[in-house]
C-alpha cells in the first residue's frame, strides 16, 4: 500500500504536487535541504508565487497531513522534483537529482516507488535506479520501482493543471509503471500514457525543443521581413492561412527555464543529431543583441530628423506575457543594454513587478504607463502585457514604435465577405517605423507614400 | 473590361488554371514554347497526369474557348505559370519569369493587368513591373497593373483546390490588386488575402520554409531515437500529447519540387538571416544517406545471424505517399544506392507507378507487393502508400522491418477509459530490428527481453 510520500525539492513543482497530494489522502512529507524554506512552510507561508498556495496550504499544514522537513525519513513513494540548470559549458547539472537519489538510497526499502518529476537527459532515470541498486543491494524493478514523470505545468495555472493535464509515466520497467500510475491515479483526472523512462525523457525534452525551433522559425522570419522593411506579424498572419502552416509570432527572445535549457539536454547526449536544435539555439539567444542593433539604428534615424536627445520608453521587461517573473528575462537584458547609452533618456514601465524592485534595476527610469506614453519620442514594445492592449493609440500618433512582440499588429481589415485586405498601410503607417520596400527604381514610382 | 486571358506556361499550373478561366467565361489563350505539348493540348490531349483533366479540357477545345498557341498575341491579363527551378549553386533560376515578361512587354496594352503565379524569390514581382516599364514606356500602377498571386494546389486535387483554397493577391500598388481580383473573382470561391507583392512572395517562400524546417525537426527527433535504439513515431506520437506540440513525421527525405527548392530563394535573398533554413535543407538533404547507411548496418547485422545474401524489398519508390510521381524522390534515390551493394538481392515495389517505367530503372527487380512480402528477409519501408497498410502482419513475422515512414507503427493499446499503453513491444517487437536501449550496465539487468 501507498500511504506515505516523500517530495524530494519544494519549489514550484514540488510544493503544489506535495499539496494535491496531501489533499488526496496522502500522508506527505516534503524534504529541502533549505532550512528557512522549511520552516516558512511549517508556518504557513507557501514560499512560491502561485495562485491558491496559501489557502491550500494553511490546512494541511494545521492538520499534519503535510510537514516540511530537512531530515530526510522512510516513506513508500518519493517524488524527486530538484533543479535541474544548466552549467557554463551548457551541459545539464543532474547534481541535485544525484544527491536527492543518494539520499532517497539511505531510507529505501523493499517495495518503495522512487518518481523523477525534474527534467533530465535521456537515460537518467535508469542511471538513478543503478545508483540505488549499487547503494541498498536491492533490485530496480523487483524490490523497488523507478519511473519518470515529466512535469509540464503552466506558473499560474498549477493546481489545475497538476490534476486535469494528461502525464507521461515511463517506467524503468512494466512493473515500475504500475506500480507509480497508483500514485498518480489518485489525483490526475488526465490521461495517463505509459511507457518506458527513456521514452518518456526524450519526449519531455522533444517537446521544449520543438517550441524552441519553432520560435527560432518566427525570428528568422522576423529578421527577413526586417530587412525588406515588411512587417514580420503582416508576413506570419498571411503565411497562417495555409491550412497546414502554424508560424508562431516572434518575440524579444526566449526566456524562463525550460525551452532555453532543455534543448542543450538533447545537444549534450546527441551533438550528431542536433544540429537544427543548436542552430535554433543561436538563433533565439541572439535575439535580444538583434533588438538592440535594431533599436539603436532607429534611434540614429529618430536623431538625423530632430534635435536632442530621444526619450525611449520600454514596455514590458517580464519573460513572457501576463507573468511576474523577470529571471532569464530577454527584455530585461534588452533594458539593460539600453541602460549603457547616454545619448537617450530611457524609461521604463513593467506592470507587473513591485516598484521597488523595478527601481533597484533602473532607479528613476521606472515610470507608469501613462507617464511613459505621455513622455516618450520612441516606443520599444518587448512583451505584449494585457495592461498594454489598452493604450490608446490617439496618444501614440506621433511617437514612433518599435514593436517586436505584435503588440500593435492589427491583423486585417475585412473589406467584403470574401476579401480581406492586408495591406501593410493598417500596421505600419503610423505604429512602426517602416517604410515600404524600396529595393530598385521602380519603387520609387510604384511605392509612394500617397498610396499608403 | 477583362476578357481575354493568356496563361504563360501549359504545366500543371498553367492548364489547370487556363481550363477553369475557360469554364468561368474568359477567352483563354495558353502559350507555351513547346510546339509539340501546344499540339497534344489542341489535339484534346491533357500533357499532365491529373484527375478530371481529358474530360475538362475537351469540350473547351472543342468549343474554342481554350486554345493553346506558341505565339503571343494581345490579351487583356497575362498569368504567367513558368517553373523557377534552381541552379547547381542554389541560386533561383529565373530566366523563365524574365524571358515571360519579356514576351509580354512586346504585345502589352494600356489597362494590361500581368500576374506572377510562379513562386519567385522576393522583390522579383516588383523587377518584372520595372522591366516592363522600361520595354513599353508604359507606367506600372497606372497604365499596366501587376501583381504576384502564389499558387498554392496540391497535385490530384488541383481543380478542387483551384477554386476553394484561400489565395493572396500581392499587388504591386493597391491598384493593381484592385484590378486582379477581378480576375479570381470570377471563379475563386476561398478567401481573398489583399497585400502587397513583396509580401506575397515572402509568404509563400516562408510557407514552404515553415514544412521544411518541422520536416527537419522530426529527423533529428528520429536520428536521436535511432541512436538510444527508441521508435522515433513513439517518442512524436507522445510528444504530440502536449496541447501546443505538433511534431510531423519523419520520414526518408524531402522530394518534390517546393519544399526543397523554395527555401534556398529565401537564402539566396537573406543568407545572414536563415541560418535555421540552412541547417533545416542540410538535414533533410541529409536523410536519403543516413537511410542507406542505417539500412546497410542493419544488413550487417543480419549477415552476422544468418547465412547467404539477403533478400532486401524496398516499400515505395515516390517522392510522396499515394502519389505516381518519382521526380526527386529521395526514396528512389535510396533504392538506386542499395541497387549497387552486390552483397543483397534487392527487390522493388511501387503499386502507383507503371510496370514499364520501373524495369527500365530496376528491371527483374520489380515485384508486386505481394511477391515481395513473400521473398524478403528485410523489408525497407519508404513511402506510407494506402496499398501497404493492408499488408498482412502474420506474413512479415519473421522478416526484419526497417519502418522510415511510420507504416508500422501502431500508436497505442488503451488499457482502460483513462489509460494508453505506449510501451515500445507494440511497435518494436516484431516489425522494428531496434532493441530495447542499453546504455550501461543497469539496461542489462532491467531491459530483459523478458519484460517485453
Amino acid at each position: 500500500m501507498m500511504q506515505k510520500i516523500c517530495i524530494m525539492g519544494l519549489g514550484y513543482i514540488g510544493l503544489p504536487t506535495a499539496i494535491v497530494a496531501a489533499e488526496h489522502g496522502f500522508e506527505v512529507v516534503g524534504f529541502d535541504i533549505d532550512i528557512q524554506r522549511v520552516e516558512r512552510i511549517n508556518n504557513y507561508d507557501p514560499v512560491i508565487q502561485e495562485p491558491e498556495s496559501i489557502e491550500r496550504l494553511q490546512p494541511l499544514i494545521a492538520s499534519g497531513a503535510f510537514r516540511a522537513t530537512t531530515i530526510l525519513e522512510a516513506a513508500d513513494c518519493f517524488l524527486i522534483a530538484v533543479p535541474t540548470p544548466f552549467k557554463e559549458d551548457k551541459k545539464a547539472d543532474v547534481s541535485y537529482v544525484i544527491a536527492a537519489t543518494q539520499a532517497i538510497a539511505q531510507v529505501l526499502k523493499k517495495d518503495d516507488v522512487v518518481i523523477v518529476e525534474s527534467t533530465v537527459p535521456v537515460g537518467l532515470t535508469d542511471d538513478c535506479a543503478r545508483l540505488l541498486e549499487e547503494k541498498t543491494g536491492l533490485k530496480a524493478g523487483e524490490d523497488f520501482f523507478v519511473a519518470h514523470c515529466p512535469e509540464r505545468v503552466l506558473p499560474g495555472k498549477i493546481f489545475f493543471e497538476l490534476v486535469n493535464n494528461p502525464r507521461i509515466i515511463g517506467g524503468v520497467n512494466p512493473e515500475s509503471v504500475t506500480r507509480t500510475k497508483l500514485f498518480y491515479k489518485q489525483f490526475v483526472k488526465g490521461q495517463l500514457y505509459l511507457t518506458n523512462a527513456t521514452t518518456a525523457e526524450m519526449v519531455k525534452l522533444v517537446e521544449n525543443s520543438s517550441r524552441d525551433v519553432a520560435i527560432a522559425f518566427a525570428n528568422q522570419v522576423a529578421a527577413m521581413a526586417y530587412a525588406t522593411r515588411l512587417d514580420p506579424f503582416e508576413v506570419i498572419a498571411l503565411a497562417n492561412k495555409h491550412p497546414r502552416v502554424n508560424i508562431l509570432n516572434p518575440s524579444c527572445g526566449v526566456g524562463g527555464h525550460c525551452i532555453a535549457v532543455d534543448p542543450w539536454f538533447l545537444v549534450e547526449t546527441f551533438p550528431e543529431q542536433s544540429q537544427l536544435l543548436q542552430t535554433a539555439r543561436t538563433v533565439n539567444d541572439a535575439k535580444p543583441l538583434q533588438v538592440v542593433s535594431l533599436t539603436r539604428s532607429w534611434i540614429q534615424e529618430w536623431q538625423e530628423r530632430n534635435e536632442g536627445i530621444p526619450t525611449v520608453l520600454v514596455l514590458g521587461l517580464t519573460y513572457k506575457a501576463d507573468v511576474d517573473d523577470m529571471r532569464e528575462s530577454p527584455a530585461l537584458a534588452i533594458a539593460e543594454k539600453l541602460q549603457k547609452y547616454s545619448d537617450i533618456n530611457l524609461l521604463v514601465t513593467e506592470p507587473n513587478v513591485a516598484q521597488t524592485t523595478l527601481e533597484s534595476l533602473f532607479n528613476d527610469a521606472v515610470v507608469s504607463l501613462q507617464e511613459g506614453i505621455d513622455c516618450a519620442d520612441i516606443i520599444i514594445c518587448l512583451v505584449p502585457h494585457k495592461q498594454f492592449k489598452d493604450i490608446d493609440h490617439s496618444a501614440t500618433r506621433n511617437k514612433k514604435i518599435l514593436d517586436f512582440c505584435g503588440l500593435t499588429y492589427k491583423p486585417h481589415v475585412e473589406t467584403s465577405e470574401q476579401e480581406a485586405l492586408f495591406w501593410p498601410a493598417n500596421s505600419l503607417q503610423s505604429m512602426t517605423p517602416f517604410e515600404p520596400y524600396k529595393a530598385g527604381s521602380i519603387h520609387k514610382t510604384i511605392f509612394d507614400k500617397e498610396f499608403f
